[in-house]
């Protein structure tokens, strides 16, 4: 018993140091070669344990061995190794453990949140939702801030006994009792270790996988959230929610909390995620500018897709690196957000009878009837609250033409601290991926403003009515590459194609934490939405879609790889919008590059038969692992075994084609080899047909691919001849193998860039 | 064909004169006595008719006669009679004809429109709704201003056919298909003849029976609307919504317009109604001040009553004649307005961990989370811009205590134009009929802002936080006597007691047309409620309630007549409040008599078993009639046949006392004679408990009344012997014959007055 005591004063005692002083320590990611693990340990765990302990012993003078080392992790699923807090000495005797392979300290991760859709075009009747009978009992597992297990897209209802070879758990929490989960949340788990031994205020604070932000409700709920009748972002985008596979399971790993993301707590669910056996994971989030071997997610991944786990990702929204995305990894899925052909407005009705529909998204049924509408050229301008306040209390504003979407908005500050009843916004730039809209106003573009303020100048008595909560569906040309988006190739790597597709994105509804402040009435009136909904936009977003398409695709075909199911996705992709043009930036006319959409929209219905596929297994990824500048050490923090480098290729078997051609020369060349399977029913013949861009001349050798069986290989290989444009613009290529008899068209994008394989 | 054309010629002609000089005729409502009809006329309209044609020729020289007379409305069921647009001249010549009665020129009523709830006991397993299979059909004629058919309140789900017996009609007009109609909207008519002789500029407008106001979708939902799930007043009062009379039928009877609601076309409605086969008429207007002989209300409801249809009217809301209610009509139902126990609001939490709750009906879903609080004595009165716009943004202000409501609502006016995030407004006066709330605050009472001002005074970062849209059930006490319900007894007669009971009818949630401006957010923005639901007070919304549980009695007991169902509501309703005490004033501490409540708060389950009835024929209201100093054409004019007056009786059988003392005597005595029918289940003893107020002495003979069959009649008379009360206050007594098994319990109220008969 008194040795009990002991021992109990003695935690107590170290917690308290611990507080005190672990801010000198830092949290390490220490990878591991278990081959080294001696065989007198029964366990990864066991062992370092032990070779922690042993540090303890082996510097017995310095202060900070007084506390024991804080183990944060272990992990065994996605990589061996551990991480914990250390000291600059500590580090310096892991590196000199036997079976040490690298250790690099913990990051902070960036989160994708902006907005989404239902711009897919899945349906009961044909294509993949019945083909995979809606995702039915295939299990994604979404790393993010957490879930809101009372939002009803997690209700269980119609859903089957969970899948008895699922081993994962619901762990409770704060505010997070385990009897929370159910059929279609069947798993929820939270990894905060890394966070608190960097942020020690923390500690006291209390933890569970309850999403107290927002972000991970939508995306899983958007991933494979079940049905939800009538729910509306006040009003807009009314109808009924849905998951993309309404009937996969959703396990939850809480990594990301308010105070950051640790790269040790990713790892540690990620570990978990691949351990538990989820069959997709979606990752909207990422690590800026790393390379791979510090970079979790890339070294989670290969232990996901080693192990058939299906890993998606989001590319990254504009911020302190514009346009440079992250997750640009070999081996998952990076996808690229855009809109949809969907709008939301008002309308507005002059007392002529002319309507015209303009964009709002103004949170309240405003009724604004027979208003007085107002054109003045001295107020016009909107930006003065003296002559503003001039104007008679419930009349209607027009507020002249902005150049910039930021002078929209601060004409709607001014009307939204004057007396007036309703306002008329104009502007022709492109406008409104945030959904706060704090006035009762409606933005119109200059063409249909010249009839309004017609109206308005010679009409005696003007009058106007507006409604709001409008829904336009159809709208063209959609989708459009969202302008926050961030563009290809992977500043890490640029030896693949990357972004690989665009999914929906912008404006997307999904399921949100209740009593969170959505949006504004006037300058300081803030609003939840009483449905627990919100409309968001992000690259956040569009990767839970391509998750759940995944998922789809993989319940339909059980057998196909990771690399498979992205092959599909890509060379199925739609690289038009629905006019019949290349897409578009959302922002600028001009056609995004195949580095800004990878093969394009993403297509559900086509990529369940894809007709061709191009595969890849880990050891492909090895080779081009190999044939990067890395050292032994950081390529094995990725394998987490013995690889063998005898065989370096760094052409990718991707269905696409990087094309990087230095500066300073005008012609170059490149010849790549790829490999494709016949996933179509029984023989088959293709025959190639090539788009190539200006100033590039491309050639395919075999032009036709004759397949017997089923499963059969084939290879091709695509040579690029290229004479540098003029104006040095990235060009738009890409090669299409079409069956003879037009079943399949099976697209690969090309994509050139000027540039080295890395920064 | 050429006499064809010059017909045709003439009424062009006609018109257009009749549009210049028809403002010097005004509408007449002639009452005809009909057993003068010559018996060569077919019809009562042919007779009048050729009656109002022969005017024409008997003074040529008129210019006015040049025009054809404009027959506007023929009666013949609840009275006989017809209604004219007529010159001075014109009219002389009518009081001349054979049979003539009595003519009034038309007149003006007032919409009873404010607030109501579902206070009232009904439920599906013992009582009333079952009894009545919820009042399955039998037909509720609603008088007001029209429908808006697709509204979800009218769907017919699970109702039966039309019952074989009905005769109405669902008349299409302007934007109203008669399709609309279904098994629950089984009519819909509309009467604006009298509106448009009078108003000759609204002839070009188009009509019909839909609602353009909401005050009759209201009702007609109030009384007997579908059932409605999931809506609410912007999140308040947020559940199912349904009728008192969930499966009876609706006709409805347009005859209240934005410019008037006509004598003649509201007779005209309710002839129709009559003639239809409705079962209850609920009339949600009133005329103000006018004998019976002229009231369109009493004259149309004698004749309903006559065939067996009961009429429940409401006592009118405090107006250009406060508290001197309308409808004091000895054969219908007068119904005044309570409130409920349900009050809407916020919580606040301070930053110490205290909740308090607080009156808002604030229209969104405002988010206020750990916000600065601010109370200042230099700001706190809240009625300086300047002194409001130097606080920070997004702050919480307490603005201090105010004596009258109106303070409140100018307080309100001045934080709606801060840039302050959210208020905390202090008043103990009553607060609040209205729906309107248009700033982010909760009104406290000053015992609770202690506290609040406590703590913001002393904390060194006080915070608030504040959560919108509850609705708290079980308030106490309640009900309450609305401070709009206006008092009885009427002006017109006070021989009787009036009104008969209150009803719900402050901040009724009901079905309401859509896109209307209900509530409203700062000063300037107009909402509507996107579930077209509205939460407004009256006894506009008390009478349909009424209404309603005047069905379910007709359903449950299709043999008593209109006075036994009156009877059964009145000596069941409930003269306490849920504390146990007298039924009070909302504004005032001070118990309401029964010259404000009658019999009390209507009790449905208890009135369906009443045990005793005090019945009346019309017989006994022409009597009643014969008793005041009417001429026998007014009397006519109600009675509309030939009646008797060698019997005249004030003592109506009526379940309540009248006592009217004169001035100046300090002693006066009074005998009231009634008899009682056994509705009960057989034999029955009943003895008599008295509860006579101060200063008066109330004996009843005899003390025991003994039933040995249902339907016996016993008789009994009641003398009061009053000594004038020093205070000259109006007392409050009561006489309840008590069943010997203590199974029921049949309540007079008897109420003491000092005036004359009639004003």
């Amino acid at each position: 018993m008194e040795f009990v005591k002991q021992i109990h004063f003695l935690f107590i005692f170290a917690s308290f140091v611990l507080k005190l002083v672990s801010a000198e320590r830092s949290t390490y990611i220490v990878h591991m070669d278990k081959s080294f693990m001696p065989k007198a340990f029964v366990s990864h765990q066991h062992w370092y344990t032990n070779t922690l302990n042993s540090l303890k012993f082996t510097s017995p003078n310095s202060d900070q061995q007084k506390q024991p080392l804080e183990l944060l992790y272990t992990y065994d699923n996605v990589f061996h190794g551990f991480s914990a807090a250390l000291s600059n000495s500590e580090l310096e005797a892991v590196k000199k453990l036997p079976g040490f392979v690298s250790a690099c300290s913990d990051k902070v991760g960036t989160l994708d949140t902006t907005h989404s859709t239902d711009f897919l075009s899945l349906n009961p009747v044909t294509g993949l939702w019945p083909a995979s009978d809606y995702g039915k009992d295939v299990v994604i597992g979404v790393l993010d801030t957490g879930v809101w297990p009372e939002s009803l897209s997690y209700k269980d209802d119609g859903l089957t006994e969970i899948p008895s070879r699922w081993k994962g758990k619901c762990d409770g929490g704060y505010d997070f009792n385990s009897s929370l989960c159910n059929k279609k949340l069947i798993g929820a788990r939270y990894f905060n270790k890394g966070l608190l031994a960097a942020n020690p205020d923390e500690k006291g604070k209390k933890y569970s996988a309850r999403d107290h932000d927002g972000h991970g409700t939508h995306t899983s709920s958007t991933a494979a959230g079940n049905y939800v009748e009538d729910v509306s972002f006040f009003g807009y985008a009314k109808g009924t929610a849905r998951g993309v596979a309404p009937r996969a399971r959703l396990a939850i790993y809480k990594a990301s909390f308010r105070s950051g993301r640790y790269a040790s707590d990713v790892l540690a669910a990620l570990d978990q995620a691949v351990a538990d056996g989820v069959d997709v994971i979606s990752i909207s989030m990422g690590f800026n500018s790393i390379p791979f071997y510090e970079d979790p997610i890339a070294i989670a991944s290969f232990a996901a897709i080693e192990k058939g786990v299906f890993v998606s990702t989001s590319a990254g929204n504009s911020g302190a690196t514009p346009r440079r995305l992250h997750n640009g990894i070999p081996w998952v899925l990076t996808v690229a957000a855009g809109s949809m052909d969907r709008s939301f407005g008002g309308s507005i009705t002059l007392g002529n009878g002319l309507t015209i529909h303009g964009w709002s998204l103004f949170p309240a049924k405003a009724v604004v009837r027979d208003s007085t509408l107002i054109y003045n050229k001295t107020i016009a301008a909107c930006n003065s609250t003296e002559l503003l306040s001039e104007l008679p209390g419930g009349s209607t504003i027009i507020c002249d033409y902005n150049t910039y979407s930021f002078d929209v908005d601060t004409q709607i500050f001014y009307v939204s601290q004057s007396n007036i009843g309703a306002a008329i916004f104009i502007t022709s730039v492109y406008f409104y991926d945030e959904s706060t809209f704090q006035y009762p106003g409606v933005i119109i573009t200059p063409d249909k403003a010249a009839k309004v303020i017609n109206y308005a100048s010679k009409d005696v008595n003007p009058t106007v009515t507006i409604n709001f909560q409008h829904t336009f569906l159809g709208q063209k040309p959609a989708p459009k590459l969202a302008e926050y988006s961030r563009l290809g190739p992977s500043p890490t790597y640029r030896g693949i194609v990357k972004p690989d597709i665009m999914a929906p994105g912008t404006l997307v509804l999904a399921a949100w934490i209740p009593n969170a402040a959505v949006s504004r009435i006037g300058n300081n009136i803030h609003l939840s939405n009483s449905d627990d909904f919100n409309l968001i936009s992000g690259t956040s977003m569009a990767c839970p879609h391509a998750a759940g398409i995944a998922a789809l695709l993989k319940g339909a075909h059980p057998e196909w790889s990771p690399a498979a199911i992205r092959s599909a996705m890509i060379t199925t992709a739609n690289p038009f919008d629905n006019t019949g043009n290349p897409i578009q930036f959302v922002d600028i006319d001009a056609a995004a590059s195949p580095l800004a959409i990878g093969g394009g929209q993403v297509d559900p219905n086509s990529a369940l038969d894809p007709g061709l596929i191009y595969d890849a297994t880990a050891q492909d990824y090895i080779e081009l692992l190999c044939s990067i500048n890395y050292t032994r050490e950081q390529i094995f923090t990725i394998t987490r075994s013995s690889y063998n480098c005898s065989k370096t290729y760094s052409d990718l078997n991707h269905p696409s084609f990087m094309f990087l051609y230095p500066s300073g020369t005008n012609v170059s060349s490149q010849t790549f080899k790829r490999t494709v399977t016949n996933v179509g029913d029984g023989a088959a013949t293709y025959k190639a047909k090539v788009i190539a861009p200006k100033g590039s001349v491309i050639t395919v050798y075999p032009k036709t691919l004759v397949f017997r069986h089923k499963y059969d290989k084939q290879s091709y290989s695509l040579t690029i001849h290229y004479v540098e444009d003029e104006n040095n613009q990235v060009s738009i290529g890409s090669v299409i193998w079409v069956e003879d008899n037009g079943n399949h068209r099976v697209r690969s994008p090309i994509a050139f860039f000027q540039g080295e394989i890395s920064d």
